[in-house]
């Protein structure tokens, strides 16, 4: 396959030199563009644009075509995992996704099937070697699985959560069955992001959407060891080429040392912690992604502008900067001020290089 | 009025040596106990209980006859001072707060009103003193507050929020604005927080529920400072003595050494953070409140007492500690269980002083 002509995202996260700060940004295939609320329009469902490979390739390439970004992102849904695990996956206008059959019962950890992932989720393969082609070379392409726990909140939650109090009474009152749970789902995410790798993703996000409702003490147990077990089995890309792993642990910026050594390669900070403390915490170990708050995005382009540029100089000098907002963009956001922020990262950014 | 004759808790908050660490519960009159849903049902809406003194009273006073809790927190809404500006507050089954006109232009905020608590929260005053003369000096009675930005992002948003996209838009656009309306709000919740005190209020919880959402460098700005001047502009209780403040920022453990700064007498952690941590961060400045996962209590009384000794212990020996859960208790609760958590308190934690 092609390599990427503009590799600046993953030689930041390499920690390479780079002439400018990469960016990307999460959720950048989304509602806030008219084109994907189109596409999603005549998908039918959001499952369904998950689920066909060319509706998946042409929503992940539409932000590529407005915006000058580093990188793009497979247009897919942390929760594909459980629902190919048989456990009917929909989504409730408003009220976000459900399972029809949600874990209840000891009996039901062990009833999980071990996921084949190149068969079970061909289409996610389908569609990341679409992308690639369709791509060419252009910028490398991300792809992306849940954590564990949080894979786990909302397959035992039966969907989303507000307390979390199921799967927290569950890992309180069973840990054994939770833990067991949570395995299952490391052996199924390594096996997806392998076979993530052999489709051609480039680089790696893992999101740990749900490890900042884990108490101090439970978060390194249930949460990040099987990241660092994932991690450990990852296999290189198609020429031996390392293949960047990014987390992202909403949320957990207190336990930002613990997450830069999980043998990750750079870690994503959201914008309660500053870019400068974030670096003087995980020093050079990792790459850093963030961390502008989204909301800014709803201010004028002269403010998305100042708070762009006070991102950049809280990072300061060198590489190891990935620039992105601290959470996804929200449906609300103008694309024109989306560009504005792209454009003054580009234009900003060399200085620090 | 009577001095309280256990006052285990305030001896606490002022780190002065106590016999045993104090417990009280937030949301410790609410939804988890049949007593409550009886008198909720009765008042016909929640604001009805709210705004009815002989009501407040007795669900301020009923999880005091089940357990054996160290502190009375008026029963209450931090939304009573938006409502009283004439916002128009009401709760909408299953979506929380709704305000009927939301602060959305520079107009909106230079015509909100400066309130005369005594006057316009006549209701809440007169609910303190009849609290205070049934609970006859038993234990201390709380009274609180929301903070200027919590009650901004409500008053903004028009009710609750996900985003909070609408008060941060106001916010990076138009600081000016948005420091008029938290110095106006400010303004109102230190006269209503003097006027608590006035009544009988023992001590002081002020609830930054959403000061979590800031970023590391509008946090000070638009929450912490205005938090500051509250604190600085309270006045003694009736025979001069000291009436402790705690300040309890939801998602702001980054932030804590600033917050221990501001010249309250207790700050509330959450349990993404160990006790030890906070203590060896904040030092002897304050008192440390928290911090159980709520969730524990929905586990088996063996389990909820295991993580109260460990919670027990990550604070250690000396006084400073006031045993709560890390946020409010949940709807879902066995009231057994709570009984469990408060005996295994009162049963472990003499050790420790």
């Amino acid at each position: 396959m092609t390599q990427a002509k503009n590799d600046r995202f993953l030689r930041a996260l390499l920690k390479q030199e780079v002439d400018r700060t990469p960016v990307w940004i999460m959720r950048q295939a989304g509602r806030y563009l008219p084109e994907y609320r189109e596409i999603r329009q005549q998908a039918g469902s959001f499952m369904g644009l998950c689920t066909n490979p060319e509706l998946a390739c042409e929503v992940t390439l539409q932000p590529l075509r407005r915006f000058d970004l580093d990188a793009a992102i497979l247009f897919s849904d942390i929760l594909t995992i459980p629902d190919a695990m048989g456990l009917g996956l929909h989504f409730v206008e408003g009220e976000g996704p459900k399972f029809e059959r949600a874990i209840a019962r000891p009996a039901d950890v062990a009833a999980l099937p071990r996921l084949d992932p190149t068969d079970d989720l061909a289409y996610v393969m389908e569609a990341i070697s679409l992308i690639r082609r369709e791509l060419n070379g252009r910028v490398p392409l991300i792809g992306f699985s849940g954590s564990p726990w949080t894979l786990a909140t909302y397959m035992v939650e039966g969907g989303s959560s507000k307390n979390f109090g199921r799967v927290k009474a569950m890992m309180y009152s069973d840990p054994k069955s939770t833990h067991a749970l949570l395995q299952k789902l490391a052996d199924s995410v390594t096996d997806y992001l392998n076979a993530q790798i052999a489709a051609g993703a480039q680089a790696l996000q893992i999101f740990d959407s749900w490890g900042g409702v884990l108490s101090h003490d439970t978060f390194g147990q249930y949460s990040l060891q099987y990241l660092k077990r994932i991690i450990a089995s990852l296999r290189p890309g198609p020429d031996g080429e390392t293949v960047p792993v990014i987390l992202f642990c909403k949320g957990c910026n207190g336990h930002l040392e613990a997450i830069a050594a999980t043998g990750c390669h750079g870690v994503g900070v959201d914008w309660t912690l500053s870019l400068a403390d974030a670096r003087a915490r995980v020093g050079d170990r990792v790459a850093i992604q963030g961390n502008l708050d989204p909301s800014v995005l709803l201010a004028t382009p002269e403010v998305i502008r100042a708070q762009a540029a006070a991102t950049l100089d809280s990072y300061g000098a060198g590489t190891g900067h990935v620039f992105n907002l601290g959470h996804g963009i929200t449906p609300d956001v103008n694309p024109d001020h989306l560009a504005a922020l792209i454009d003054a990262v580009a234009e900003i950014s060399p200085r620090y290089h």
